[in-house]
């Protein structure tokens, strides 16, 4: 059983270093290539993705599968080996069942489809885009089709980012936020507006892009085993648990986008970097799902990034680094302005508390595309009425709209509960952390973060992927998945901040 | 037989993206990566290295070329899809030969090589090196014997950077050279010394960075297909055509190693970025060689970058960017600054005129240790008396002799030779652009580069990796390769600048 067990470990770990590559390809590709590399790198990255496809799918890793799950089926869920044995198990089945010529399919029609997205937004022009997204939803339900064992065709595609998570679920959680979401932005929308000015003085890209690595250093981001650079769309990304990278992007004359930013990115790269050294080069040196992922950066972002004890330690020291623009405004009127809520038409310049009203609409759309109950070409109307209901006002052009978000052009249909779902669990976690050790949030008045750290460290990092997201969530804080946290939270928050 | 020729092509592409991939992952390593990244790093780049071994060694890929080579006999040898199965043919014959085992073993060594040799020179402690070199020599002797009938074992390993390439040949290349550049060196060195203090004065890095960025892109470097960073070593590297990138590096006191380097490196990416497009993802968009890869550098850094003319137009813009040093500098004494001719320890700090001396050392010691007439631990003192004897000095220690250069830790053994052919090709190459096209000389003077940058396009460049780098030089210049041209271009310009 041991040579078993070391073969297939051999092999899972040549498929991991062929993800890695490609990984840094992309993180290349984004942030350092130059123009002339796009079609050479198109084919390197098609062909480490086949490669690594082919070796993890080889009827060989099948059968030393197979024979593993046999012989350690008595090992506890914790069982280091099981765990592996357990959640490679379950991505061969997936990946296997997908025929290699539609995986194929699918790595070029969303190539394409990222191509043709950008030029559409850029001209405001859906018909321009309708080709690629009918094409990429044909493609999808092929995909799901090959798993008609589901409830629901979306079942199949979901899973790719929340395994485990079905849409019945999804759909229960939506309606329990919605219940306490419409009514709250409503009372809110009454109060008066909040003075965000503020932010919206000139800051020097410099001084903005210093302050946010301070505080990711301060939040325990580890320099010697990341590097943080510049990119259109910000990331995090990671090649091994010794090399975690972030990005970020600076707009002159408005300050979170930098500061909030990178604090999001820097949650995922704390998460990447807490992985136990002995799950190198495996399946297991992963985040448990995306949503579970989101939870760490949507925690530093928000929970610690957005609360009033984390401006009590940092907003001096903003002052002190922009004292033109924030020598004249008091502490509790910067927090104000950070955590102003307003509905948008941008998702990821939402608030808190209209976030995920975005995703709600995105996810509402994509089941009905999937289940074939709405065409692609009227997915403009039907975003714009879905926006009036939910927001209570129109949508002045498809860039503001259905256009906006880059993930149909590159096929990622199921992935957007998971932000919402990241939402979820980092409240649900934090109120963990904070019964777990009393006073957490009073030491970030002191910029001290390392208790949190450690926590984090400890109950979730420590299993990387060992765990179904759901399986470890409740593993974490005795309670299944659940909206209340979150919603008590927000409640608690704004209900101070607006005096509701 | 076309079904055979597109299923090679394919196989071949594969192999080029995954060696293109490891390519960036080395880039990433020296210029971009945090130092956690290490580990994994090495796994990834093995891991890749391993696969295009095994895809370009397949039994399906040596007989489609089998039966190429017999269906494509009778074209020409300018033929393209002929090219392209003599050249994979021979590369794979090589590789098919040496042993897996010893491919990984010798891949082991020398990363290992690598790190032991940088710990040894940093102590200046060859003992510490030592074994590492033992190991590595043992390996080197058993790769050369997988091709038992070369003349000289050092033929085997000197073929892997110069095909073709004999060691007879390269012996009595050294020969002729020394006949001159001793009594040459002699002469100089007789001759009162020249002052080059203009170019050891304070030079702020980023205005260094900037006027070598100008060169570059005055000699015809694309950015639009490349980025120039920092590098420890530095280097150029290519992932297609369209990506081709030069690092270089900058001391504040002395400007030649920012501003020749750069040229330096610029003349292999020109290279590089002018492989015809027809031969994206394959074989033939490489150089021919390395020699003929460092002819290419040496020509723009040398040729061009240390001739009168370019300094005519440049140095003006040279005074502007750094007045403080230069204003009271007249263009001659800088010209003979930036061509003084002084023995050194370090080769790549060495002149035009002992550079090769510095190789040949190596190159005698090479064969010396892998025709097993010299033992590793022995090396020190062979080194010294070497050095004695072609520079009529002492070293002082081994970090200026023995330990000085990465290659031997590195396992680049057969290596050294290609500098000095590379030497020679660049002045023949030259002679001949200069008779086919009179007063590409008076260009330099106006900035003006496209017309010599147009010939090595259309009679170097346009060939790839064509042709054996013999044949190449013959076809160019229509003469075989020959010290002749360099000799005579050394004897002018120095007999000149020394009124010898």
């Amino acid at each position: 059983m041991q040579a078993e067990l070391d073969d297939l470990k051999n092999r899972l770990a040549e498929v991991d270093d062929v993800e890695n590559a490609a990984a840094l390809l992309e993180w290349d590709q984004l942030v350092m290539m130059p123009p002339g590399g796009a079609e050479g790198r198109a084919d390197q990255t098609a062909t480490l993705q086949k490669i690594a496809h082919e070796k993890l799918v080889a009827p060989e890793v099948g059968r030393l599968l197979d024979s593993l799950s046999r012989e350690l089926r008595d090992r506890p869920a914790e069982d280091d080996d099981a765990s592996l044995v357990r959640v490679a198990a379950r991505r061969y089945e997936r990946k296997r069942k997908i025929p290699a010529e539609l995986v194929a399919e699918m790595y070029q029609a969303t190539a394409l489809g990222l191509q043709i997205w950008a030029e559409a937004r850029a001209k405001n022009d859906f018909p321009h885009f309708l080709p690629a997204l009918e094409r990429i939803v044909d493609i999808k339900q092929r995909v799901a089709a090959c798993f008609p064992e589901t409830e629901s065709p979306y079942d199949a595609l979901l899973d790719d980012y929340e395994p485990g998570m079905l849409t019945h679920q999804v759909a229960a959680m939506f309606e329990e936020l919605k219940g306490t979401l419409l009514p709250l932005v409503k009372a809110i929308t009454a109060r008066p507006p909040v003075d965000d000015s503020a932010l919206r003085r000139d800051y020097p890209e410099a001084r903005q892009l210093e302050f946010s690595l301070n505080i990711v250093r301060q939040f325990g981001y580890d320099f010697n085993r990341g590097r943080q650079d510049l990119a259109v769309h910000p990331f995090c990304t990671s090649f091994s648990t010794g090399d975690v990278r972030i990005t970020t992007r600076v707009l002159r004359n408005y300050l979170p986008t930098c500061l909030m930013g990178s604090m999001h990115e820097c949650g995922h790269a704390l998460y990447d970097q807490g992985y136990p050294d002995r799950f190198r080069r495996s399946p297991l040196a992963y985040g448990a799902s995306l949503g579970i992922h989101e939870s760490q950066s949507r925690l530093w972002e928000n929970l610690v990034g957005r609360s009033r004890g984390f401006w009590e330690f940092f907003y001096p020291l903003l002052q002190a680094a922009f004292p033109e623009n924030l020598d004249a405004v008091d502490v509790d009127v910067f927090y104000r302005a950070i955590n102003r809520v307003h509905p948008s038409y941008i998702r990821v310049e939402a608030d808190e508390v209209t976030y995920n009203l975005h995703t709600l609409l995105r996810y509402e759309m994509e089941v009905a595309l999937i289940e074939g109950r709405l065409a692609p070409k009227d997915a403009p109307e039907a975003w714009n009425a879905k926006y009036k209901t939910y927001f209570g006002q129109d949508v002045p052009e498809d860039r503001l709209g259905v256009l906006q978000d880059t993930h149909w052009g590159g096929g990622l249909i199921g992935y957007f509960p998971t932000y919402t779902i990241g939402n979820l669990v980092a409240a649900q976690f934090f109120a963990k952390a904070m019964a777990d050790e009393p006073g957490l949030r009073d030491d970030f008045k002191q910029g001290e973060f390392g208790r949190l750290l450690g926590w984090l460290r400890q109950n979730v990092h420590a299993h990387g992927r060992k765990y179904l997201p759901a399986d470890l969530v409740e593993r974490v804080t005795g309670q299944p998945l659940s909206a209340k946290p979150y919603l008590a939270y927000l409640k608690q928050k704004f209900g101070e901040l607006y005096r509701l």
